[in-house]
């Protein structure tokens, strides 16, 4: 299906989100391989690293080193975190990312538990950032995370979720992804969340970012497309959230979301088996650990029948 | 929510089609504390065994025994599968089992490699034992299987499944269990399929097992409830299926879909935390090795975490 232009944007996260999470750093020559890799795949955005202080997430130290290295590619975006103005100095540095991501949380005592301060007050740091890359030319891609509930309030007000995404956009964010953090959303709520935000952001602007914490992030990206949304984050075989670790809670993995788009003849642009390759290497050459993807698994496993038959 | 009157039947298959896949036999005081602890939780139909013959399944090879000690409880039915009329001599001798499940395949190949014999002379093999029920008055649940797709012939002929049904239903079937067997299904499919049978079998009657191989299971699932079904078969914890063993493809987790519905206020009648203790003691007491089911995995990380703070 690789050759039908694709109907959906599976954006690839997990060189950044996933890689921040796992245990042990990975080299800056294996990420930039697994970069390339996910690139002759066909996925055209990427959001390779994060310019946070090495102080808070050592694994992505080498944001700098990364992006001077980054690869360039007619079509395809690399974009980076950016927390903050010296994040994004080390961002511009390179000249070689393309979109720039700040986050902000919808719900109170999430932003003071992760960024220290209030709501307010992070879109008061984002603004001197935005205000740069918009004078640079550079799309800012704003993430808004716990939209479906948060793990110190439990029920997040629809309510603010749309105010901070009509915020962010009239800020200058080119695009929103809405992240449902612990992976607590359903269906139902995502068709009602999807149809709040469109009607103050349009919907080819808006991305789902879902964590597969209750083995509902299919459930739930099916429930976005039927709703309009066309682009989907997702982490490379569910990097960085390890299903059997206790309350663990990641990404949903990039295989399975493009089987399941590509099992409804929705093109992604996405080869299947090169993702199942991706993914055989960074399990058994770089982790060294069972990822938890079921499409990877599947393969993998019809695979290894295939060679012992 | 457990007060609500449930607005879906959760039918756990557990006890028969997640044991029957389990390496080790597991006691028959173990299988009937399970049943208890199901029934308990408010689970009001159970598969508990299978009356086929111990060479090919001797995990199940106490199925008599089991049935003879069987539990009564107003409301709950308990059902077996019957596979011949010999199966069926064993179903009736206890006299305390209320439904006897059937099989067929939609797939002529799957058909012949699973019971030796094409689709059609499973149909007469079938006649008597249906008609025995009849005259017993025990209700007969039908499942037909590979109705989303076939591991020998991969697509299968919707018409095939929905002919099935209606000749199922003709021969005194009261409730058909449509079971994508390799977990290929998707929502779309799903709608069509669910479409297709409703015009010749009532959907109170239909019911849909679903397996969790491609993490699709609750997307279907979703789907399913909203083309109008009623009854998801599903086995604790995932029981039967090992998201981590090659090419594995278990059925979809109870808790997952208690979850599911529970949390879009879909009651079920089924107390998720009661499923939690079950599994907790299915996992740490009787089958000693990691189960899948996310929800599980996610509450049982939210006790740890909550015990040691």
């Amino acid at each position: 299906m690789t050759n039908s232009s694709p109907d959906v944007v599976v954006y690839e996260v997990g060189p950044r989100d996933g890689l921040q999470n796992e245990p042990e750093s990975v080299s800056t020559a294996d990420k930039l391989e697994l970069i390339d890799r996910l690139t002759s795949a066909g996925m055209r955005r990427i959001e390779v690293t994060s310019f946070v202080s090495p102080k808070w997430i050592p694994q992505l130290a080498d944001a700098g080193e990364l992006a001077a290295a980054a690869p360039q590619h007619d079509g395809v975006a690399y974009s980076a975190l950016v927390p903050n103005e010296r994040g994004y100095d080390r961002f511009a540095e390179s000249g070689r990312l393309h979109v720039a991501a700040t986050f902000i949380s919808a719900s109170e005592s999430h932003n003071r538990k992760n960024l220290n301060c209030s709501v307010a007050e992070q879109l008061g740091r984002m603004a001197p950032v935005m205000d740069r890359a918009r004078a640079d030319g550079i799309p800012i891609r704003s993430y808004v995370s716990t939209v479906c509930g948060c793990p110190y309030e439990g029920d997040v007000d629809l309510r603010a979720v749309v105010e901070l995404a009509r915020r962010l956009v009239e800020g200058g964010a080119e695009e929103i992804s809405l992240g449902d953090t612990i992976g607590v959303g359903t269906p139902s709520q995502v068709r009602e969340l999807v149809a709040a935000v469109g009607d103050v952001v349009p919907l080819d602007r808006v991305a789902l970012h879902l964590h597969d914490t209750y083995g509902r992030a299919l459930a739930n990206v099916q429930a976005g497309y039927e709703a309009g949304v066309r682009t989907f984050d997702s982490s490379l075989c569910g990097l960085g959230g390890c299903p059997y670790a206790p309350g663990a809670s990641g990404n949903v993995a990039t295989e399975d979301v493009v089987s399941l788009f590509e099992s409804q003849a929705i093109p992604t642009g996405i080869d299947l088996e090169a993702l199942i390759d991706t993914s055989t290497w960074l399990e058994n050459d770089v982790l060294q650990r069972t990822l938890p993807s079921r499409v990877y698994r599947a393969h993998r496993g019809r695979r290894e029948k295939a060679a012992s038959a």
